[in-house]
Parts: C-alpha cells; structure tokens; sequence
C-alpha cells in the first residue's frame, strides 16, 4: 500500500492510494499515520479492507509527510563506501548515527529554504526507514519485521554549521524544512527487499545522484538491530540510512544551493520529491 | 506556579501545586502539559485561576516528565569550564549541541535502568528550560520571552557508548530511562534568573556534584538564541543546559552507576529527584 498524508502543515489528513492510483480519505479508518496505525499487523489488516467505499480525494493538494507525530529523526552518516570517500573520510567500522530535529521535517514538495548564514547547504537522496512498533535489543534476523514501511528522505545538510561548529553534526541537520520525507510510505510488503532499490537526485535538471541501497555498508536490518542496542525505537521513528556519492560537497568545484534551484529525487518503488529552494 | 503529571507512563494528566503545597488535579484547565498549553501568556492567565475550586489529589502517586509530547531534547555540552577541564576538554567557544532521544524521557523518580553492554553509566545535574513557544532567530534580548519554565534534569550519559562509538554523542545519551525531568515544571516568573541557582548531586550519600547556574559558559538566553539559529524550537522542547564538574567520568579514579546505587540530585526552586539504578 501507498500511504500519504494531504492537507495543509499541521493539519494533514491520512489518505491511501488505491490499486487505480485513486487518493481515498482514509480518516475513518485511523487518525492519523503514527503510533498504533503503523503496526505491521493493522497495516496488514488494512491491506483487506475494500478502498473503493472510501471518498476519492482531489490530488492537487499539498501533500504532507507521510508520517505523523515523528518521536526520533535518526540518520546514519558515511553509510556508503563511495561516498565516504568523496567526503574524505574513512568507512566507519560500526555505523555512525545522528539525529535531524523533527522539526525540520516537511513535505515531498515543500519549498527548501536556505537558513540565514548559510553558504554551504546540500542534499542528500536517502531510504527512510518508519519503525512500526516498539523495538529494543532486536536481533538482525528479526529487524524487518518490525518495519512499517519506507520512503524517500532529502536529508538536507549545512556543511559549515555540520563540520565547522564544535563537531556535533545536528547543527547542519536541522533547518526547518532540511526533511522532506515521502510521497508515501510504501508497505514494507510492497517493497520486499530494501537493498534493491535504485535512487537518483538531480539539482536544475543535472544529475548528480545516481546509486543503489545495494551499496550501503550496513544494511536496513543491521541498522535497526544496532539502534536498538542504544535506545528503543518507537513506532513513528524515521531512520534515514545515508546517501550514495554525488552530494555537492563532494563536487570539484563544491556546488551548493541557491535560491531558484529546483532539487528532484526519487527511489525505485517509493516515489519522487521536488523542491524548489528559496531564501527566508 | 508548579505543573506536574502523575500517573503512569504514557497516561500522565496535568496536575498543579497550589500555594500550600496541595496537588490539584488540572485536568479541566488542560489537556496536558504539552504544545499551547505551555505558551507564557496562557500560563499566566493561568496563575490568576482560583485552584482551590480544583479536586485534590493524593500525593502517593508516580510523578512523571513534567512535560508532555516532547519534541527535541536538546543537550549542551561542556557547559560549564570546570567540567569541560575534568571531562579533559578545551572550553567550547560556541555551544556544542547534541539530541537526546526523547524516548529516554522519563520521571522525576523511575528507576534507572542500565543498557545492555554499558560499563560506564555517568549521572548529570542539570538545568532544564522548557519552551513555550516557536522560536527562530531570536536575539538573546528577547530568548526568555519563550520561555515556559525551568525543571531538573539528570542527564544520564554512557560513556563507552558516547566516546568510543563513532564520534557523534547521541548513542551514549539517549537509552531508555536516561532522561528523568522533573519533578516540577517551575514557571519562568517564579524562578526568576536562572543563573542563580545551586544544584547538586549525590551517589548513595556522597556529594558528587555541587555547582551553581552562575558558571555556566553560555548563559539560558544566550543559548535559545544560539540554538534559534539552527532549529527552530517548540512548545514542549527541552533544553538541558550542561553540567558542573563532579562527574563520574572525572573522579580519580572514575565511579560509574552499578545496580542498586540511589542517586538524589536538586537544583535551587526546582524540587529533587531520587533514582535507584537496577540492571535490566
């Protein structure tokens, strides 16, 4: 299933696309998309329910992130080889994690604006990863079952305020509007295996993206069991798994946004964002 | 005014102390201590209410975050000169910042539970602010104006995890029951300034910490500002200021939390909170 949520900020209602890519309001069927509706169990539940009694709804509405009430916004960082080394840093032997504040989460095409002093923001095409139910201490083997679904996430980055304000990455992470999260959240069902899939981002029409989950060092499972060691997930969590080469700080000359710059990025099965960036 | 919420975990309602030291159930002002709720000019409102009219509560119950519906944790490291010189720091010339996870957030006076796998479990008075309305880009001048309140906060901290797993602080900080806040949300105006208040922390009866808000580096105003800049803040964040020195970590030689260890920790106005620590 494709869930979204549509509606303006702070206000987004949950709705489903049907196998006719008709958008359906699904508000009598949960509240929200978070908390006990992301429950692998309800979602399989749900996948029975005949959606053509629910209301179509118009698609030329803004449509949200695709899940509400984020608890934890948690990335991974240098989770591709090659773009490691594009960032000149070595391979991490264990993951490296950060968080992105929640409150930088907005919509698939929302407008990115660029925070005031900023000189060096950039993008980053990632697999989101929206944690279904509780998980703490979680074995690799059992990590996916405890999946809602997935989506595309731009995980934006201030690469001064990132790498130049006391080492702590969070400060580069966190502009309102650095997460845009969805479309949709694709089931995990409907995307079988997350290391398949192919992603791209193009800034102005120039692609500068184009990678695979394939080449992540450690993997969706591995991932969610090795968070789980150090907090519980919850559901509603995002995990964003890192991005494949060609971010712009890894461009010779560097290239990074400007207002009137138009950012495109989608994931094979998960759906495409568009961005247009602005200045505050 | 002092706010609180007692029940049990997830099922917390509003509560409030009037002025003989009487717990009046809030349930009929607000839906809880959360979001609109916390706005100054509301709680101010509040303070003119008649709380006597409200039922009273039995004083035998679980007291839990005094905030609900967190959005960021926000931590400030080194914050104080004399820890950063007992952590073997050089003092920060601009605040480090780091997230804790929100689902580390628990009461005043839960259990302490030890991660898996952690040797090195640390404690840490601090100051909490909690905000009570959106901030972006605020001046210092103007920074306490968003201010709901003021609450202890043990920012509990595992170092192995925090030091020696990739750089970026969050693993260490942010297992589940590592962040008691509480007991009381103390409003802004009973407080007054908050760089005049002593705190102090003790490990079964040995004073460990013992330090005073007038040395911190960056100042409660100067830090909204600050973090202004890079995220906007929301009703119901938290920011957890920095500790004075007396850590674990920075006794000779060093003293971690073991199970069964009772840790009872207060700041000036702020109330106190007892931990006992237990092994999951």
């Amino acid at each position: 299933m494709k869930l979204l949520r549509i509606g303006n900020p702070g206000e987004e209602k949950p709705a489903i696309v049907d196998t006719n890519g008709i958008w359906r309001d699904a508000s009598t069927l949960v509240s929200d998309w978070s908390d006990a509706a992301l429950d692998p169990t309800k979602l399989s539940e749900l996948s029975k329910v005949d959606l053509t009694s629910l209301p179509e709804i118009a698609q030329d509405q803004r449509i949200g992130p695709c899940v509400g009430q984020i608890g934890k916004f948690i990335c991974v960082g240098l989770n591709y080889s090659d773009h490691a080394a594009e960032a000149g840093m070595e391979p991490p032997s264990e993951p490296i994690l950060f968080m992105k504040a929640t409150s930088a989460v907005c919509g698939p095409n929302d407008d990115v604006i660029i925070p005031k002093g900023s000189v060096n923001s950039d993008w980053e095409v990632e697999l989101g990863v929206i944690i279904g139910k509780a998980a703490s201490y979680v074995t690799q083997a059992d990590a996916l079952d405890y999946v809602a679904g997935y989506c595309v996430v731009n995980d934006l980055s201030e690469r001064e305020f990132q790498l130049e304000r006391g080492g702590q990455w969070v400060k580069g992470k966190s502009a309102d509007t650095f997460g845009p999260i969805g479309p949709w959240l694709v089931t995990a069902d409907e995307v079988g295996d997350p290391q398949a899939l192919t992603m791209n981002l193009s800034v102005n029409g120039h692609e500068f993206q184009n990678g695979t989950t394939e080449t992540m060092i450690f993997g969706v499972a591995h991932l969610i069991s090795y968070i789980s060691q150090y907090m519980s997930l919850q559901p509603g969590d995002v995990i964003s798994t890192g991005t494949p080469p060609g971010v712009g700080m890894g461009q010779n000359p560097q290239v990074y946004l400007k207002p009137g710059d138009i950012i495109e990025l989608s994931i094979q099965k998960l759906g495409a964002q568009k961005q247009k960036v602005v200045a505050l």
